[in-house]
């Protein structure tokens, strides 16, 4: 192996590779050279600093290199990058390389103090935050334009010089993990502060959110089971059940806030400041002066951009929906007849029947899901939004639109045109089972089982019958690249949310809705784990303080749900018995109610304070020292003036 | 005069005086020579280091200060403080000592740099932030405790030895700004820049928000002339209004927060970073460690605090909204009585008597509300707040639940429960407008008159018959300590608050309210600037981004008043015989146009940014500019940490 080592790293003996670069097959040696130097050249001289190791392997291609850095670079790395650890006074303050010493666990010689992904992390920004100095053109492709400032690895990205870059996993690590996470049997939480030194923040709020998710709805599907046992039909019973339901999801997704904070606060990322967002890979337009920074880059006008939404995207979501909506009324054709057939002939086939249409339309529902969300990505890429926190919010909107309708369309159908309730808790009990079952497929199971086999045809290739953790770097390195992508939560969240519909739009009319997505979210946190551990590439960690939009789609869910059950209730013919002589009472007792519960879930949401008093202190506290701070400064200043 | 400079000042010949200090008569010669001390001693000792003047007067009392700063200590000031000046290239940045040539207008010799407003900001910030070293009691008062740390002048004050401070009017300017602003008949704006640079930003903002309400109900105003004029009776057309209003008024409260923000940003306040917030004069408690600013200092819990709000001050607040209640009831058997009355004797006198009861009752209300806002404002200082914006925000909280209820609840029971649209828009008139008659008169007339015979007796006691400006400064300041305060723009938004409810919740019964609104607006404007600028001492300026609180209550109500009138509109016997066969499908399209309406609402606040783009860029830009320092600075530490 020793003639693998690059001629850089002679500096630091124990080099420790943390990311993977590919390049393409047949990269010019030129640029590849130029790229290496880059990396390894001093910051003075505009470069990264890093360190860089050719991976020799059987074929000699030399197109993968190993990334890694000294630990004092890393270090400098982490103040760049602004990450926030416990200081010895149990504080939290965003790390400096010249106060590192009263920093928690700091030690010149102990280099656990940043976990391995926070190291690969502040190299993904090194990397990124490589500019072109006066190179007009990537060398030896002319035709791959640069121009000063403009990030390297964006443009070998889009380029399609560059192919990939990931984090390495640790074997060791994973496997430690693997076995607290979901290896043994048994009930309690996950360990989530280990999830996080392995996988970062954002996937780690997501598995937190999960678990506080179904632990957050088992008080209701405990309270729902009796109503399906006893088969509860009193009116009573369900307002007060449904009742329970809209001001319960009020509460939890207030205290997730605050549950939330708890968290991001130990984990330094609730002080972290936010970066300055570079403009996003697949962004271009003609160079031309940013207004913001100052500094020539690629330019795109608003205008343009807000014709292509209005234009075209709007237009075309739109038709989606009328599409979605036509589909659906295929599907209550398809219903009919079923029903039609079996009261002509009644058998168990044809009872069996009944479930047919119910089922085809939840997996044409996830079909259609799935082709939109591709449509959708197509687009919103296509409306050329600048930043990726812009792309995200307006892929979010179009998806979420699409699949609330696509996925809730026929129910409020059911319940408000055909006032159906027989019907309307079958179909919701097909549509949230069948979905489970596909979603828990497709992501985990399918992915796993294709993964294992590959595993298995490497392995024999390599001829090494070894077992995971003594694989060679290399063969990790050429297992783990081939491995798929994790392209981040959305999937995961937008599961969660669909399913958070099933449970809370009509759960009065089907309380077993909270027992099925408690089993479900069980195993969910099982398989995901299952994928993020086994089936996908490491992905690189991404500090984050909060769910960010996904706890507004949730609380306007929680909304729209108190409407419609408010509606339910109104019309079941318990409620309407109360009220025999006169609709009009019934109505206006029904949206009185509604009134005074949207009045006090907003109420609520406004006296729950979002993060706990002591967060709250120990946030002022910091904020108090550093204008103390300031005031220091500026006091000394005035007091040496003055005495000039 | 010479005699009465002081002996600390002969380093600056042109003192200018700004701040009147008001010790109480008979003060101990002892505290008041320490106090001068204290507030003429160098910053490095702990003083305050700015200039005092004692002012002598006939009696020779001794008891009143002036207060100035030398040129160069008030520049340290406005750093101190944070304030935000413009640059020479129009972008707007912090102002520093050291930077402060590259500041637009700043010379050695430009004392107009900062406003007289903003010296006078700073003396005041400088005086309250004048703390006790190693003074255990203030001298000669030995029952008048301090420990270190403790603000002086609070202390004074809240012991009665400091009777006031106030910042001295500038006659010169006050009499410029008074030709401006209302001294001439004039179609067009307020000057805004000019109010601002005299009066401070809060008390700006107010006028401004005055103004651009008034603007705003102009269209409403418009199109409700036709209503009344003509007698249109029709649904559609008061449906047309309704709707039209509910949007508008959404419309209007977000244009105003990017109104708003285009002002402060001008005005440098929206980029002013938040001072950290000092125990408010009138907070006690015993001594202990503050949490977050490890300082010792008096503490009170918080638990006790939110017994003595839930125990006492909320069932306190019932009662009185009972109590108000109770008096609405009085009202309406007095409306009857007058009614029967008419019908028995039908004259001229007995149909005047129809609108007695509303006169009465609107006086009575204003009554009750100006009795329980003593209350409140006991309550909430019993309640013993910290903070004095959680002092505000109680009493704000207290006052505008008790205020909404006592001037809206004879209308909503004569609207929904006696279903009388006649007497609703009769009493509507009859509040609205005698309410706007006693305010005017209480806030502005009255105090104007009550001030101008005070400053006549003060005239020809000193027997001098010059005109305001040629006042020598120990008349204008003995004049001027009489005046009386003005105690901060609550009541003036409050006002506005009330009839944004008038006009806005019963719109669609009552199109004239708007015109009423913008002629009482126009005539406030200039009962408002007349108070500022003749009836009361000039307030200390505030530095404000937005009109805080008061953004939510009227947003607030926009919600409410789109309930209301959606109700109304349902009611009307228009609406009622266009579903002549079905109440309830009336019902249901009323709840359903309501919703839709809402959720407008919201998706239009959503929509509507907040800042105008503009504004947007150029604080994207002074992020990234301290972003871009900061990394500057990161990198120069780097590459010399790399160099050893």
């Amino acid at each position: 192996m020793k003639e693998g080592w690059c001629s850089f790293d002679i500096s630091e003996p124990n080099f420790r590779p943390l990311v993977v670069i590919e390049l393409a097959k047949g990269t010019k040696e030129e640029t590849r050279e130029w790229l290496t130097k880059r990396i390894v050249d001093k910051k003075a001289n505009g470069g990264a600093q890093l360190l860089v190791k050719p991976l020799v392997t059987e074929n000699d291609d030399q197109n993968i290199y190993l990334v890694g850095a000294s630990h004092f670079r890393l270090l400098l790395g982490a103040e760049a990058v602004g990450l926030v650890k416990e200081c010895n006074d149990n504080s939290m303050r965003t790390f400096t390389y010249t106060s590192r010493k009263t920093f928690k666990d700091f030690a010149e010689d102990n280099h656990n103090f940043l976990t391995m992904a926070e190291c690969q992390y502040i190299i993904k920004h090194e990397l990124e935050n490589l500019r072109a100095k006066d190179e007009k053109i990537i060398p030896g492709y002319p035709q791959a334009k640069l121009y000063p400032g403009k990030s390297i690895v964006r443009r070998l990205l889009t380029n399609g010089i560059l192919v990939q870059i990931f984090p390495l996993h640790d074997q060791e690590e994973l496997k430690k993990l693997r076995h607290t996470w979901y290896g043994r049997v048994k009930i309690g939480y996950q360990p989530l502060d280990e999830i996080r030194c392995y996988f970062g923040e954002t996937i780690t709020l997501y598995f937190g959110f999960l678990e506080y998710f179904t632990f957050a709805l088992i008080p209701m599907a405990v309270i729902g089971i009796p109503y399906y046992v006893f088969a509860w039909e009193d009116y009573d019973k369900y307002v007060m059940f449904a009742t329970f339901n809209l001001l319960w999801s009020t509460v939890i997704l207030e205290v997730w806030k605050r549950f939330c904070a708890v968290m991001t606060y130990r984990w330094g990322t609730l002080l972290m400041k936010r970066q300055f967002e570079e403009p996003r890979p697949g962004f271009h337009g003609v160079l031309g002066i940013n207004p913001v920074t100052g500094r020539e880059e690629p330019v795109y006008s608003s205008i343009r951009r807000q014709i292509r939404i209005y234009l075209v995207s709007l237009p075309f979501v739109c038709l989606c929906l009328y599409f979605s909506l036509y589909v659906m009324m295929i599907y209550f054709d398809l219903e009919q007849w079923a029903l039609d057939y079996h009261q002509e002939n009644e058998s168990n086939f044809s009872s069996l029947l009944l479930f047919v249409p119910s089922i085809i339309y939840a997996v044409v529902i996830e079909i259609m899901n799935r082709i939109y969300r591709y449509a959708a990505e197509f687009l919103t890429s296509w409306e050329n939004h600048r930043l990726e926190s812009s792309y995200q919010n307006h892929l979010i909107l179009k998806v979420l639109v699409f699949n609330f309708l696509n996925c809730f369309a026929s129910l409020f159908y059911i319940a408000f045109v055909l006032f159906d309730m027989k019907l309307l808790r079958q179909s919701l009990a097909t549509l949230l089972i069948t979905s489970q079952i596909l979603n828990q497929f497709a992501e985990a199971f399918l992915p796993y089982w294709l993964q294992k086999r590959h595993k298995k045809r490497m392995k024999k290739k390599m001829f090494s019958q070894k077992t995971d953790t003594d694989l060679s770097l290399v063969e990790q390195v050429s297992l783990e690249k081939e491995m798929g992508t994790y392209f981040g939560t959305f999937d995961d969240y937008l599961e969660l949310f669909l399913q958070f519909g099933y449970v809370s739009l009509f759960s009065c009319v089907y309380p077993l809705a909270a027992v099925f997505a408690v089993l479900n979210n069980i195993t969910e946190i099982y398989s995901d784990a299952l994928k993020m551990c086994r089936v996908y590439k490491r992905p690189f960690a991404e500090p984050t303080a909060s769910i960010g939009v996904w706890q507004l789609a949730f609380e306007t869910m929680s909304v729209i749900s108190v409407v419609t059950n408010c509606i339910l209730i109104g019309m079941s013919p318990q409620v309407n018995a109360l009220f025999p002589d006169s609709k009009m009472d019934l109505i206006l007792t029904v949206a009185l109610v509604e009134h005074v519960l949207l009045a006090m879930k907003f109420v609520m949401a406004f006296v729950i304070p979002d993060k706990p008093r002591d967060i709250q202190i120990k946030l002022a506290r910091l904020e108090f020292e550093s204008l103390e701070a300031l005031k220091q400064q500026q006091m000394k200043l005035a007091a040496e003036s003055l005495k000039e």
